[in-house]
């Protein structure tokens, strides 16, 4: 019998489903290091401890903290969750764009301080052209929410496709500038790879219109923190919302929380925020729980390793 | 020469615009009580300086201030601007949605307290279900913003009417406890109507689901202050976006600012926020202008008073 660690919350009738996949495993939900696999996230720096680990199935996508130098040993199979989270960051970058085109963070701020103040001329929704850069699975959920709305799509990809329907342009990363140029919005959907790492900088910002704005779900190191400073100070653009930061969870001394055209949220867009992607990893666990037992090639295998 | 006094910010091309479609009216662009035509709105008690005003053009779609008796004379036209702000309306109605449903609100709560807090799970647009309580214009707008995403909406109209495909399902007012009790959120978009005021009883509220949200851009009689605070402090719902309220602009000392689960914006949803908009109503005025001078019947007069 195999112990396998499950590391998230699960109902007595969701533990009742893993547990009658096969009588060849025994289910912990409390962290034991002879469990042989992991379901779901545990910290990267414990993974060590862990004795002869043979698989872990990360709930999440983003894998960069798993795969780099001396945290997992080269016999254990990493999965991550591809597209479990899409619709759910999509629609978070979705709902964080909504709100800066409508002006509704500088209303925020107006309420704060009970003062009942006109915000002025906001962006019409049919008239607006937004930039997806890193155009993969939760940038077509995105593109197909922009869409409903009338507004006119750009994705930029680091290797050309066809051209899908939801788009209306395609561009490959060589051509980031000359993508972003002309949007109201500017959504960012890079992986946390070294490549990505402070891609956006001080000048890619002064690329862009001055009244567009930036939502990034991706990583927090596609910007270096001190050009986040320069951009906001210098009101490079007229509002950013962000997810995910250098540096997390933020600190709380952090001056970045008090700007009004910056909206924060804390690394929320992909964690299980809706009832369907817990459903979706769900049915992924039983798949590759199936296909282990089995001896079969499991689901999303990560093969690159830092 | 009839004077009209233009109350609405022009630029030198749109001024040029209206002063080149008569020789018989002259405009004036500050108040001025010879004026016998008022392109805009003007604060209502002080309409009677006005000496034989024969016709007033409101930028304003709802005109409840103006219909009261003793306002305006007999033989003053009234005339609104019918359908001019129905896109904004909506667009911001449908943003304070969005903002509701994916806990924006009170991500900016924890912002200002410089707090990284995960707040949990959040509703999904496609699986979403709306009620449009007051489906005219705008009520159409906000249902095919709705569609875009895939959300269910039901519309409630005084008068049935046969069903437009942007809507699920549509009742009468008659109805309204059957069509908001199982939505996920009650946009009320009313009209300031003696009809309507506190319309929306604590009752009313408590036939709604506990966890579903309500959008207020119609008009702020529609709730009793005292009814809001209940709804607020027992929690009926799980939350608000009020564009209008009893007493405007809300006092500074009000404590509807300081709820978290209040999303406060000051009456700004229809008050040319978008540019189309005002190019819509300068088209508006434009065509009456002409139709005045030629003595023809102008378009939206404004029939029923106080």
């Amino acid at each position: 019998m195999k112990k396998v660690f499950v590391n998230v919350s699960l109902d007595s009738e969701q533990k009742k489903r893993l547990e009658s996949i096969s009588d060849d495993l025994s289910f912990v939900y409390e962290k034991d290091y002879d469990a042989k696999i992991i379901i779901g996230n545990v910290p990267p720096a414990d993974l060590k401890n862990y004795k002869d680990l043979e698989w872990i199935q990360t709930s999440a996508v983003g894998v960069d903290a798993y795969v780099k130098k001396g945290i997992l040993n080269e016999k254990t199979v990493l999965t991550n969750a591809v597209d479990i989270h899409s619709q759910e960051v999509a629609e978070h970058a979705f709902a964080m764009m909504v709100e800066l085109v409508k002006k509704l963070n500088l209303y925020h701020a107006d309420q704060n301080r009970h003062q009942w103040t006109d915000e002025g001329r906001v962006r019409e929704f049919s008239r607006m052209k937004a930039a997806v850069v890193g155009f993969g699975n939760i940038g077509k959920r995105l593109a197909l929410l922009l869409k409903g709305l009338g507004i006119y799509v750009i994705g930029v990809k680091r290797t050309m496709i066809e051209k899908p329907d939801c788009l209306d342009e395609l561009y490959t990363n060589a051509e980031l500038e000359k993508a972003i140029r002309d949007v109201d919005v500017v959504f960012t959907v890079l992986p946390g790879t070294p490549e990505n790492a402070h891609l956006f900088t001080l000048d890619t910002f002064k690329k862009m219109r001055p009244d567009a704005y930036l939502v990034n779900v991706g990583r927090g190191n596609l910007i270096a923190e001190d050009v986040l400073y320069e951009v906001l100070d210098q009101r490079i653009i007229a509002g950013l919302a962000l997810d995910v930061f250098e540096k997390e969870p933020l600190p709380a001394d952090s001056p970045l929380w008090d700007y009004e055209e910056l909206i924060v949220t804390p690394h929320a867009a992909g964690f299980f925020h809706l009832e369907s992607a817990f459903d979706a990893f769900l049915d992924l666990v039983e798949e590759n729980l199936k296909r282990f037992v089995k001896g079969e090639q499991l689901k999303y295998v990560v093969t690159e390793r830092g």
